[in-house]
């Protein structure tokens, strides 16, 4: 294959774009292939082209927003936060993505559908909980956090709880109140892991 | 169409039962009406005669399973437990019923994949959520928990806390490790909700 021009570049991105939405809104088994190309005004021949299948445009969607910023906590302010801070913006910025990302929205949904899909996604969770374990050391190194917390077990339930809240206010109000439900579940969990001065982060 | 005789009630229990393997293993999308008949041992005209069509059985295991006494918080002891014992009672009952019962576990993949059938199930949580908050004013009138607390929207974080915990759990060991993480969120829980002296209910 030759190398990819700007414009090829630029169409394989259109047809992500466009798969994201179709996907988000339709689940896996409601877009297809030729439903993709018609809604990026391109043929289909062009899609397969650039994907063979749309097993391949849902692993590619689901491995880019895997690797996004929030998942890897990395939140883009200059110096990044650490210990409690960084739980906070963490769990925020991954909230907003969630309502405001269609990728993201996309690549969720692909996750939950895994059992009608023909591959294997990534691990959902374990990274992120992996990175809320190092928060919770490097927020009991620096005092904010009393010593004896379990921290791969906290990990773990942030985690957990996250993912309830964002499914119940999903379900229940298509994550209207996600916003709202996060902000009292940061109270909640700053408090349960006896955070000291827990306003200070909030 | 006549009275039901015996052998056709037990006829329509086995088609069920079977129909519960199928959607828990398979989902919605990969079981059939001539699978279910199949692994029933019946023809499919049997089992078209008890419903008409797949998404009637997913529907009758979907409101059976939601009329069941775990959601309903109707744990079947003499007397009944009543506030903190009913929380506890209630969320052991649901999330033993999650690995143990596969009507429920079938009705539980189904709502999950709500977007690909074709009818309204009932809303998921909001029972059981109205049960928890009426559960935590009782635990207050009793003197369990110290006044103060917004039952609604604390019955609103159990049920997320509880969704998010077999979710996590259902994905990463196949709920291998659900009751040890049920039993660390029962801790959380209580300590977050100001039991006093919670290990009396733990």
């Amino acid at each position: 294959m030759m190398a990819p021009t700007a414009r090829s570049v630029e169409t394989r991105e259109r047809i992500l774009a466009v798969a994201a939405e179709e996907f988000a809104d339709r689940g896996y088994a409601g877009t297809s292939i030729g439903g993709i190309a018609e809604r990026a005004g391109v043929g289909k021949g062009l899609v397969q082209y650039h994907f063979k299948a749309k097993v391949d445009i849902a692993v590619t969607l689901v491995q880019s927003a895997f690797a996004q910023a929030p998942f890897a906590n990395v939140v883009s302010v200059n110096p990044p936060p650490r210990g409690v801070a960084a739980i906070v913006a963490s769990i925020r910025a991954v909230s907003r993505a969630f309502r405001d990302n269609v990728r993201v929205r996309a690549a969720v949904r692909l996750v939950r559908e895994y059992d009608i899909i023909p591959v294997v996604f990534p691990t959902p969770y374990v990274g992120w909980m992996a990175v809320m374990a190092q928060c919770l050391r490097d927020a009991t190194d620096a005092g904010d956090i009393p010593p004896g917390l379990d921290f791969e077990t906290e990990g773990w339930h942030l985690v957990a709880t996250f993912t309830g809240v964002q499914e119940t206010s999903q379900r229940l109000t298509q994550r209207e109140d996600l916003p709202e439900r996060i902000e009292e579940m940061l109270q909640r969990q700053l408090r349960l892991l006896g955070v000291i001065d827990p306003q200070r982060f909030l």
